[in-house]
């Protein structure tokens, strides 16, 4: 009833919106059956809205020597290292999804070094986490470790840019005080069978 | 001579590039007399390129309560925060060139609290800051205390957009190692006339 | 099948230890319907393990003005500002129990400023994980301020008291390496009815 | 005549007291020859009064690789760390004893990379620190360190368990105001003959 | 025997030395029963000597508001923070001196907010550890504050001249290894009568 | 016109000023081309200012294995870590001139590991840093590795001490809000020719 709202601005109706915004929402609805609030909320401004999910989709959908959940284990390591809710909860249940393991997501999110991920990856969120935190000390040693894990130097720009893209994404969510869909705290939490 | 390179990625030569990132570039070199290096070798990825400078203009580019060069001291006090060498000195360049004022960019870029600047703009500094640093902890209080001075909430928007846009922006300069062209360390520096 | 270990050191069978031990071991298991992964790693050291949980059981089932809600919601703040994922998945599950909530164990283990709880409940969290993060920065202005939002000096007794005993309780789960039991992860999340 | 009170708290009357707790106070009197003001203001509680001091015991008189010297290095060491003047003072006056050393307490509690202890004990104190500051980043290789200097893995969880067990107690004597006796500031430091 | 160097750099015979330094250290020693270490040490050097010890007179021995044990509070407050162990050992023996009290220096080098100190005390040992660690953080605000207290603006210079000198001094004990002469742990503890 | 003053205390004329420091200044002035602010604004304490350019020409004056311009990066380097805005750019410009190279300076403020200088000079810088900012940390460690870098002991003094004693130059200069001349922010920005 006295629901909080989902954003400090003003959230636009779906009437109001521009097609090409309208478009992308029904079809993410159409995908997950709800249509999660950062659609919602960034389309506020629809400039920005454009240029963000551009963004967002130039990373998360590429071809990649990530996988799709090695790209989402950035997102929730960084986004818990940022305390953006939105976030950890979100790219927390899409993980869950793409892992299809229910627990990698709460362990990524509070400490990537004791989470039932592979050396590569605990190296490849090491190297997320210093690119969200104290980028300015990444150094030619970063690449060399990385390399030695068998990343490419194209998969190493891949994981620092999404980690610099969520970076932005948890400062607007901040800022806005996005709030996260109750059904993404379940979401990939049981197994379907 | 043995001029270290302006970023650890392949740097693409104009002619490789698609249509619409060659214009732009043309666009920018024909009002500033050079290149930026961040056009060039941001260009190595195109669609990341495209929504980041569509990002950039939907935010800088603007009709804001903010002035350009307010816009400028908010990427300046932020890059430094970050130690973002190529930031502080290209943007730092452009604040002084915007202000008219020789001084303001490394005043800014150092400590914002002790720059020539008014109080409303070091209430602006130090959210931005806030943002930037620990987005975590803003609250309702931070959005009251800039609308004592005068700050709309569109304005608010502005100022937390673009401190979380160059969060972005800085990382990927310290991801890339994007190195500033000798040309914007003097410009602005000297009075025309 | 390779299922990680519980703990660095060595887990006790049920047979092996002292006769009060395990009968607190049978009495949760009953409880719970299953035996959280803390009763059997501390067992190892048993005078410990009867000091641990001594102590446990006399911050956490006296007599308060904190509901059990209120005090679960400390534990899971400052084990999320120590990163102790045993602590924020066994009690985020507990306190999504007794507050009958599914979202505000994920809320408060992030930031609780933004949480669904009442100003009241954010005052208390904050002096809590100022005890967790720098309790020598506490003086009676801390004391006068809880005592505005109607707490008494043995309550904030109580709230300093879970966040030192749990500064104590993430340190031995991390140095250990305590592991949740998976039943932890989905318990509360899903209304009954 | 106008001495600042011992703790925030009321602190109970010996004859007030239960007589298990009473047995101990005297207990520790006769041997010290004064009441540390630990045992007073703690039994204003007596509930978490025996758990805490059962959890102590449990740590510091049980048969350990370490010696009880060794021991109270932690303490001070951690307790510096926490800035917890109570601790440093109580637990320097007994490592002085301890050690027969009038200056260990000292140089451990500002600084025990200069100390005049052994390498061995310096890796110690390293992990106790790790342990007091930062346990969510402890790992294998930590424990690989500390065997390399000849501590067994029950070693390593009793310097684990004590410093776990101070940042309870620093937290505690942090809440209430626990103030040192001045009996300690002295004790250890002239050397007997 | 085997006792440690009481610094990582040569340390000067007294026959070796110039007039004027040997003039300054007999005349120390006449006063204090003894040499203590920062005269030896930094004699390897006697410009830097002479520069120090000017600097140090300048300050310490000047007409001013500060009393003399509230300037050696500010040496213990600030060395505390910046854990040197000289400084600590050394001053706090000429504070207790000075103040004529056993236990002022363990306390402020600990946590001055805990000291039995007045409330101008306080206010003054805020504003030097500011200046000990954010200096960039000072503003027209601090001195406000400290004008409430009654300092006037020289006052505040030797406040914070103090805390800037102390900060050079600290760096040169940790960098050389400078180690406390034995005689300054116990001076000022016991009561003279 | 409403220039801002260039230090929160008095500034005395130079006809009030003893003799010595008159000629101090006339000299600087003569060899410069106008007075910079330092020696106008600390000469408000006669005896201190005596000390500090003692201390001041003791080390960058002497004979060394640092050229003057690597003195000068220490002093750029640690001013940037501080936030020292006069020194920064009063020493960027030296600098500057120093190394005939415009960029040098911006680049070591900002972030000297990615500057153009010698592995050698980023060796010197990064111990120059950690004696700024953690100097409790230094271990014979820093001096072995220097020492492979061709150091020799009274090098690393050199450098800690420069460093040391910048780090009472920054604080003082942000105590009294010291302000930059206009001539240093254009200073060796432009080849000569």
């Amino acid at each position: 009833m006295s629901q909080p709202p989902i954003s400090r601005y003003p959230v636009p109706r779906l009437a109001e919106l521009p097609d090409d915004i309208r478009a992308r929402i029904a079809e993410v609805q159409e995908k997950a059956g709800f249509v999660p609030n950062v659609f919602l909320t960034l389309a506020h401004r629809p400039d920005e809205f454009r240029a963000f999910f551009a963004y967002h989709d130039a990373l998360m959908l590429r071809e990649s020597g990530l996988t799709k959940a090695e790209r989402e284990m950035i997102v929730v390591a960084t986004s818990g290292a940022n305390d953006c809710l939105y976030c950890i909860v979100a790219h927390g249940a899409i993980l869950r999804v793409y892992a299809k393991d229910p627990f990698v997501a709460d362990q990524v999110a509070v400490n990537y070094r004791k989470a039932d991920i592979t050396p590569r990856q605990k190296a490849m969120l090491g190297f997320a986490l210093k690119v969200a935190l104290r980028s300015q000390d990444i150094g030619d040693d970063d690449f060399t470790a990385l390399r030695v894990h068998g990343f490419s130097d194209e998969d190493i720009w891949d994981i620092g840019g999404i980690a610099a893209f969520f970076a932005l994404s948890n400062r607007m969510a901040n800022l806005i005080g996005m709030r996260p869909n109750p059904e993404f705290f379940l979401l990939g939490r049981v197994p379907k069978g």
